[in-house]
C-alpha cells in the first residue's frame, strides 16, 4: 500500500504545439487569422482589473443572455463553459453514465475518446465509409449515447442536416451530442432540430468562428431539463469557471454580429480559393466546410512536406495515425499567410522532383 | 429506457449570492476589498484583445514560472487552475481512485463533500473538537486520503505547522491535500514540508489574498511525481484551462510581492481591531487567521442578525446547519465598511433589547 496507489491511470494527452518563436506562420491549431470582434479590445481595456477583486457572475448571466439572444432561445437552454472542450467534458460527465456503449466516428476529434477513458465511461468507434465520410446508418446500433462532430474533424467533411437528423431521430433514447465546433464556416447547424428532438445536445465554440481561442469560451444549446442536468453537475465542480474577462469579451463578441459574418466569410472564400491552388499542385482536398483543409498529396509522403514546411516556420498538423497519415490538416489563415504557404510547397515539390521522389 | 436514464445525479450545489444592486456592502463571500495589484490593470489594457485569436499557452508557463519562483520550488511542482475549486476538483480525481473513505472535518468547506459525490468517492467526515478545533489525532484512521483547510472555514481557525505535520506524517500511504485558502492572513504554511513528506499537496487560491477572484485563479504545489499525475488529468479534461487574461493577471500579482504583502498586512490589521469591536458588542469570535470571523451573539439569534443586516444592504454569510447556525460568517471588509456594519450592528441590538429580545 502507497500513497500512489489510488492516482487515477489516464494516458495523458498531449495539446497541440504552440511554438513561441516570432516570425513563424501557424497553421497548425485552427486559429482565426483575424483579431476578435473591436468591442473585444474595448471591453478589455475599460475593465482594467477594476472588477476582479470580486468573483464572476457564476451564472455568466450577461453572456448566456446574448447568446439566448443570438440564438433565439431561452436563456435556460444555453450552457457556457471554458471553451467547447469545458463543454463537452461535462457533457460526457453528466449525460454518459450507462452502462452501454458510447458511439462515435474512429477519425474524429482526439478528445472524445480521451474523456471515455478519464470517466471511465465505455465507447466504441464507427469505422467511415471509404471516402471518409460519416454514414448516419452506422449509428442504429445499441448505445449508450451518441457524439458527431459536425463538421467532422480533421476530415473537414459535414453531414447535412436531414442526416444529422437520421442519427437523432434513430436515437430516441439516447442522448446524441452534435459538436459544431466548425459550423460557421459552411455547415448546418442542427439547432433548428431542437425543438423536434429533446434528447439534442448542439455543441459551438468561440474559439475558431468568434476568433477568442485565447479566452476560452464554449457553450451548449438543448432543452432545458438537459441544460438543468449540466449546470447541476457544473456547480458541484466549479461554480465560477468563466472569468470576469472571459464573460465581456464573450457577449461584446456576440453583440458584433457583423463582424463575426464578414470574417467568416473571409475565411471562406480564402478556403475556395486554397482548394483550387492544392489542386493544381496535385493535392486532394476533402470537401471542407471549416477553418482547415484535410489535404494528401499525389506522391509526396505528407510527413516528408509537414517536416519540410516546418523547417521554413510554416505549422501545420500532421496525425501519425491509422487512414490519415498521408494527410495534413492545415488552418486557413489569411490570403498572404497561404501565399506564402504555397509559395513554400512548390518550392518543397519542385525540391522533391529534383531528388527523386516526384 | 429513456435518454435521460444515463444522466448523472447530483444535489446541485448553490453558489453564494452575488447582489447586483449598487450601494451594498458585500462581507458575504471573503472578496477582497482591495483591488489587484497595479500591473494587472495595466497588463489587461495592453492585451486589449490582440492575443485572443490563438490559444492560450497550456502550461500556462509565464505564471508558473513566477509561482514556482515566488514559492522556491521547481516549476514542474506547480498546477495552476481555474480558481482552487478546478485545483481542487482535479486533485479529487487524480488522487482519491481508491475504496477505502476520504476524510474531511465535519465542519469545513462546503464543496468537499460535493466533490466527492460527483465523483463517486468515498467519505467520512470527522468532528471537530467542541471549541471548533480539528484535532489531528482524529485523522490517525485508516482512509483514502485526507483534505484539510487550513485555517479552517469558515471557522477560521488554523491548525499550527506542527499539527498539520502530524496529520501528514501520520498519513504515509495517503494523500493529504492542504488548503490554504486563507494562510496569507495569518496561518503558517505547509510548503515548508514538501520537502520531506511526498504524500503532501498544497493549495492556494488567488481569489483572496490576491483580489482576483474575478480572473479565477488557483494552484497546488507538491513533489513532481503527484504534479504530472495531475496534469495527465487536466490535459485529459481540458488542454487550455487559463485563459489569457488570467495567465498575464495572475503573472502580474505575482511580480508585485510588496503590494501583496501590504494589503494582506491592512486585512489582518482590520480583522483584529474588528474582533475588538464585536467584544465590546458581546459576541464571541473565533481566533480567525483569515479574511472573515466568524461570529456568535450572546443573546440575538445569528439568523436574525443575518436578515437585519440584509435589510440594511449589508451581506453577511449565515449557514443553516447543525452546531454553526447561530454564527455569522463576515468578510472583512475595508474598515469604512466594518464601521457601516458595526454602525449596523448597534442599531438592531438596541432594536432588539427595545423589542425585549435583549
Amino acid at each position: 500500500m502507497s500513497y500512489l496507489d489510488n492516482l487515477r491511470a489516464v494516458t495523458p494527452y498531449v495539446p497541440g504545439e504552440q511554438p513561441k518563436a516570432e516570425n513563424i506562420i501557424k497553421l497548425n491549431t485552427n486559429e482565426n487569422p483575424y483579431p476578435p470582434a473591436p468591442g473585444v479590445a474595448k471591453i478589455l481595456g475599460e475593465i482594467g482589473g477594476k472588477e476582479d477583486r470580486k468573483y464572476p457572475d457564476p451564472t455568466a448571466g450577461r453572456l448566456t443572455e446574448a447568446l439566448a439572444g443570438r440564438y433565439g432561445v431561452k436563456r435556460s437552454q444555453v450552457f457556457v463553459g471554458v471553451g467547447s472542450d469545458d463543454v463537452l467534458g461535462m457533457c460526457f460527465l453528466t449525460y454518459f453514465n450507462g452502462n452501454k456503449p458510447i458511439l462515435f466516428p474512429e477519425i474524429t476529434y482526439s478528445f472524445y475518446p480521451v474523456w471515455a477513458e478519464l470517466f471511465r465511461i465505455p465507447y466504441e468507434t464507427v469505422a467511415l465509409r471509404e471516402d471518409f465520410r460519416i454514414a448516419p446508418e452506422d449509428y442504429r446500433r445499441e448505445n449508450g449515447g451518441i457524439v458527431i462532430a459536425n463538421p467532422n474533424a480533421p476530415t473537414g467533411i459535414a453531414l447535412s442536416l436531414s442526416e444529422i437528423e437520421e442519427i437523432v431521430a434513430g436515437n430516441p433514447d439516447s442522448i446524441v451530442i452534435i459538436d459544431e465546433a466548425y459550423v460557421d464556416f459552411g455547415g448546418e447547424s442542427s439547432l433548428s432540430l431542437l425543438d423536434k428532438y429533446p434528447n439534442l445536445v448542439v455543441v459551438q465554440t468561440f474559439s475558431k468562428s468568434r476568433s477568442l481561442a485565447g479566452m476560452r469560451i464554449g457553450f451548449a444549446i438543448a432543452s432545458e431539463e438537459l441544460i438543468s442536468a449540466l449546470q447541476s453537475v457544473k456547480y458541484s465542480y466549479n461554480s465560477y469557471t468563466m472569468n470576469h474577462a472571459a464573460i465581456l469579451a464573450g457577449t461584446a463578441s456576440v453583440e458584433d454580429e457583423e463582424y463575426f459574418v464578414k470574417t467568416c466569410k473571409q475565411i471562406v472564400r480564402t478556403r475556395e480559393w486554397a482548394k483550387g491552388e492544392f489542386a493544381k499542385l496535385h493535392f486532394t482536398c476533402t470537401d471542407s466546410r471549416t477553418n482547415f483543409l484535410f489535404v494528401s498529396h499525389a506522391s509526396v509522403p505528407a510527413k516528408k512536406i509537414f517536416e519540410e514546411l516546418r523547417a521554413r516556420n510554416i505549422f501545420v498538423r500532421y496525425f501519425p495515425l491509422p487512414k490519415i497519415d498521408n494527410f495534413l490538416r492545415i488552418t486557413v489563415g489569411t490570403d498572404e499567410e497561404m501565399e506564402k504557404l504555397f509559395a513554400a510547397l512548390k518550392e518543397i515539390l519542385a525540391a522533391c522532383r529534383t531528388g527523386g521522389i516526384l
